[in-house]
């Protein structure tokens, strides 16, 4: 095998690859799988269990669907994953980010990571009230 | 001075400080300071530039308040600065944030990070739809 | 010098460059040096203390070469480093890592990520049975 | 709730909560359960999620459980998390890691941060021969 | 508008962003402006807010220019920012920076993030005398 | 062994620990050795080969011992090393560090922070001019 995983098409996917990819479609309500899950499917249980820990965390919950993607974005941009930037901003366009949102988030994600390295730099002990 | 600054007190700071830790105050409507702000007050000038972009980021937008104190927590909890945890999750919980909220905004946060590094390993390209 | 350096190849390599490039050939019997040794040739004692610092710490010890290689990935994965992991993955599978071992190695990275920022966010104090 | 989330004991925990920790006990032969488990313990579905991916990414494979461990620690490491580096060099202690394999696994999770650096400052591409 | 924002010229900006494209030439004496302000210039407020950052921060100070670029330099490959290492390279070099200088500056970051992981894995108390 | 590494002081250690505590001292003109070398004194190995790397890249170069120092602080307070902050700000003081001139670097730390993530974020192309 290369050292860089392909990914692997329905086509030509197992049947427990498959199963995963048919619950992705379903769940998401399209007919499409994009190249990450294709990608993981080298590895079978661990394509089914990034996709339930997926499945459970960005489902219903507290947070509306539109915010869960937001900080799935902030973390990802955080991070400088560009796939996952990518991948998520889509799904957060989708679900109604508009363009000047995305704005406002990188401006808070720059910000953050400013502000996170002048405290801990300054080893600022956490404020009582705060305790 | 020692290595570690100190928290620099409104009773003890310079005009060009106070002028800072009063527009601070009267911003978040709040006779109290926290030690963030007191710390950088020993660079007067850093304490004025970052206060003036938290104002701004931070102020009315196209994202709600609370969204945008949700990033910020999210943020600073990827790249583990407790104290900014502690100060942006005080303020998410006074714009509302419920404790099921944090919970849900913390799995996010570690789900996003092991994916984020998955992707990155594998090298996964950018899928053509999302360009 | 542009601002990208080039690879320095064996014939245009001076004298204090190629007995590194003999050394790494020799210590890893090939008549092979992949492009990051070129590419630090630039600054010859870097080359010379970079590469001695590898061969001591990837040689023999209580470690067996496999498990040091697997160590060396999973870091360079969960730093994103692609190189790394491309020049340390072929190594590794050299040393007998199997496609199977690398997609548990990679599970190991992306859960770590996780439940390292779960911890640290969650400021969970170290058990006293631990210290 | 205040903003740090104290550990749940099993004495108050409820019968969802229960449910998890006898699984970690009975998993690991042991009575005992560490802070992490306790303090997630807030957030029930969070708490069953990251056990059971815990329980299965560590579990039996064709990585043997101590060299699984020595991943997690090196990981943990080179992201500074205390908490995860106390919590599984315990475990790998108790699968048998020596002092002095441990002293090998921190000077390669050292060197790779250093060398990491230096691939990416330099932009080396990936030889053709990785590929 | 598509995932990634493209640079906006001169000739198709609004006067709000000529106004800041007119004062980073002026401020750095050339006729040019990097892709980065082109880029950021999709969101105005962010374009203004983070030049006037920069030319606070870089500006005259108790730092020469030089070293405040290396900083910026050494922070940048630190955290693999390809692009700011290109671009603060080039004004370091613009400044003086010598060849050599950049391959010690790159030596010391690579040892810093090794040490930097060595002192945080193993815990170590900050001395007394450092206080 | 505990699983944190207790200092060894100069009574208690080897001959090997001795000679490098020895050159630590001569070196650096003092007759203190700080607790980073006293707790990497568990492994002679390490301890000799991270003092010598420390001692070779630290050492007369091209960029001056102040310079050298700042940059070894600034990549420390990026990455959130208090011991390193600590322990590198006290011998850039030594070497003549103002606290303005802390204050300074401090910014262009947290301000390279912030536009390191943007520029990753927003994927900009690294301008040709740059090549």
């Amino acid at each position: 095998m290369p050292a860089k995983r392909q990914p692997i098409e329905y086509s030509e996917a197992s049947a427990q690859v498959r199963a995963v990819y048919d619950d992705i479609m379903a769940t998401r309500q399209t007919d499409w799988i994009n190249d990450f899950w294709k990608v993981l499917a080298h590895d079978p249980p661990t394509l089914r269990r990034i996709w339930s820990n997926i499945k459970e965390v960005m489902g219903p919950g507290s947070l509306d669907p539109l915010t869960k993607e937001l900080l799935y974005v902030a973390v990802s941009a955080s991070n400088g994953c560009q796939y996952c930037i990518a991948s998520h901003g889509a799904a957060a366009r989708n679900k109604g980010m508009s363009e000047q949102q995305y704005s406002e988030l990188l401006a808070i994600v720059g910000l953050a990571n400013e502000t996170n390295r002048l405290v801990t730099a300054l080893g600022v002990d956490v404020d009582a009230r705060f305790l």
